[in-house]
């Protein structure tokens, strides 16, 4: 049984991931399609649209056939975290290739890549250092570091941000597990976050603006989803009263952030240079996380990066004890949200090979991590009224879906 | 310039508080009356309905000339606590009686209630360890103590809850200030914790009672509160869309505690004894605040403990910050919510008398008294809906009420 992995969000799942599958699944010559998606809480420090159980759900009627989760401390992380838990994780699975979208379309232009960075690793590094130190954020120095060490024509621009994901991807690869082949295949819209809905292919960031904009779903947005998408979207908001975005959680971020001191706000993880001071003074004036953001945003401090690490706030994730779980290799488990019944041959077959814990429900495991991901998940649905928290909340300990 | 000192919370200000005021002022032949006055939060462990500016300007427009706040690290402890904050303040501020009012009438009897209690110390907390090791809750241990060391006739019956806090002061007095003179005044409502309305006067139990199960002032409300407390009700309520209860906070209770580890909840003043480990498990079913309480309450736990102890846990009150800031002699400042002309003649005739700073705004002074308070503002405040709340906050910082 031949598998492939992919790495995915699904927030929410649309046409152009299910494009992506369909490809993939032919490219890779693959039998079962494994999923690692992002839980709650998403790599740009939001939350996702409508739980993971829900987008779950509609990836498996999409195309795939297991679904994995990301844990939370590397789904809201910079590329390099990101990419590591992902990888790792599906390595420990046992796939045969891990295939994702790309601009380019050939994996030879991400291998090269590689291997020029590997080369030039030294000099890379002394022009982002530089550019750090004169004060610019992470992503806009490292553009400049590739700049610098130019990159020969055949390898993709990895000043291009769309790039760094893909590129992440093979590192890890290359790096962690060279018995899985990386692929990759062209990806139909090449603007993934472009801000609006422009045909049947649109981007994520497009879909989640037109949903929440309208508060229900609309015929621009009806193009871009599969109707089992549609379907999920609906059901979560009639059974959670809403949709959710940054602005619900902004009471209780700014009630948090209130109540504490800055030596307390030091110790969440992404709480560095003394953004804590700016953090209390900007909060008080505040009337809507938009405005808290703009009001904290600098040239060094880019909206994902105060995002996530909101987001780490908003959880309660202990710096120290983050630090510790990603240093650790591999991921401590693989938690299995959904599948139908080729992911469910498969997990039999892998069962004996995997060295890591295949889980089905946290409470089959002791791990910080789970802790950590209930903690997000009761974040989460905080903003719910209180029947319907006591019941999702519950659902964390529950049964993965079958389809 | 003669001056008494009234140690309170009017939580509303009633008709009870009004007669109180009046009796104590003839009683004690003063020219200004001191209220120290609990801030947002009260010894019971709950919010204060309207905030601490509007009670404020209700007791200046009821009596009052003067109105200091009780610390909230104060305002929210059991009857030593309490009273030693209130009585060492006021000793402070140079009052020369402090006037409370008791269901005896009679100050010789609470005097001499505490040359007896003084004398069989010992035996009364053995008595007292006894019971607490039985499981009983402190109050249930603390009243079979006192009867364990039968009080003579002529003497309060210690075993009344409603005689604790009047012997505290009366305590704390004696062995903290001999200089100022204890006087009691006979209450005209003898059951101050009465659930009902029954008559012009009332107890604040039954008056908040009535106006938060009617949502709005009610002819029963009208007749145990003066006008002027109306009227400060209803402008409350006008501007900030709401009278504050502990069911407004459910929700940032139940999303702190569930994004917290237990080891964390233990960091919090009143968490001990494992009770964390109840709190988690708890607030994972409950749906209210008061199906929460239902599930933690148990003999040694009483209702008021545990609402203390979550009023800790919603602020953030750090248990060793606590136990230092709780051991320092004398409280590090008195601060002036409010005051008319007698109030700043007396405060002009002390100044230079005070040992301990006298501020009207918290930015005047720097303490981990005054950190605490502003946290305790900004979690009172957080059920406010986004610019009421921002406004609202700036007024911690703003200049007292003045008549």
């Amino acid at each position: 049984m031949k598998s492939c992995g992919v790495i995915v969000e699904y927030n929410p799942f649309h046409n152009g991931h299910l494009y992506h599958l369909k490809k993939a699944k032919k490219h890779a010559d693959a039998d079962c399609m494994i999923a690692i998606m992002s839980g709650n809480f998403l790599q740009r420090g939001e939350p996702a649209i409508i739980d993971k159980w829900h987008r779950t759900e509609a990836a498996l009627r999409g195309g795939a056939d297991l679904v994995v989760e990301l844990p939370f401390l590397y789904a809201v992380q910079h590329s390099d975290f990101f990419s590591k838990g992902a990888i790792q994780t599906l390595a420990e699975l046992g796939v045969d290739s891990v295939c994702f979208g790309s601009e380019n379309g050939d994996i030879s232009a991400f291998t090269k890549a590689y291997e020029h960075m590997h080369k030039w690793k030294e000099e890379y590094e002394v022009a982002l250092r530089q550019y750090l130190n004169e004060g610019l954020s992470y992503p806009e120095a490292s553009r400049l570091g590739y700049e610098a060490i130019k990159f020969p024509s055949g390898t993709i621009d990895l000043s291009q941000p769309n790039n760094i994901l893909g590129y992440s991807y093979v590192k890890q690869l290359l790096t962690y597990a060279p018995e899985v082949e990386p692929l990759t295949v062209l990806r139909k819209n090449n603007h993934f976050h472009d801000e609006d809905i422009t045909g049947s292919v649109a981007s994520a960031t497009s879909i989640r603006k037109e949903l929440l904009a309208k508060g229900e779903m609309s015929s621009d947005a009806q193009t871009t989803i599969p109707s089992t998408t549609e379907e999920q979207l609906q059901k979560y908001k009639d059974g959670h009263g809403l949709w959710h975005e940054w602005e619900a959680y902004f009471h209780l971020l700014q009630y948090k952030i209130l109540t504490m001191e800055e030596s307390t706000l030091r110790c969440f993880h992404g709480v560095e240079e003394g953004i804590e001071y700016r953090l209390k003074r900007a909060i008080k004036e505040a009337t809507s996380f938009h405005e808290f953001l703009m009001k904290l945003k600098t040239k060094r401090y880019t909206w994902t990066r105060l995002q996530r690490t909101l987001v780490h706030i908003l959880v309660g994730t202990d710096k120290l004890e983050a630090s510790q779980l990603l240093r650790a290799t591999p991921p401590p488990y693989a938690r299995v949200l959904g599948m139908n019944d080729s992911g469910k041959k498969y997990l039999r077959m892998i069962k004996k090979e995997t060295t890591i814990p295949v889980i089905t429900q946290p409470q089959q495991l002791e791990s910080e991590m789970l802790d950590l991901e209930a903690r997000a998940a009761a974040a989460y649905y905080s903003v719910l009224s209180p029947a319907i928290r006591v019941r999702a909340l519950k659902k964390e300990y529950g049964a993965p879906v079958i389809l």
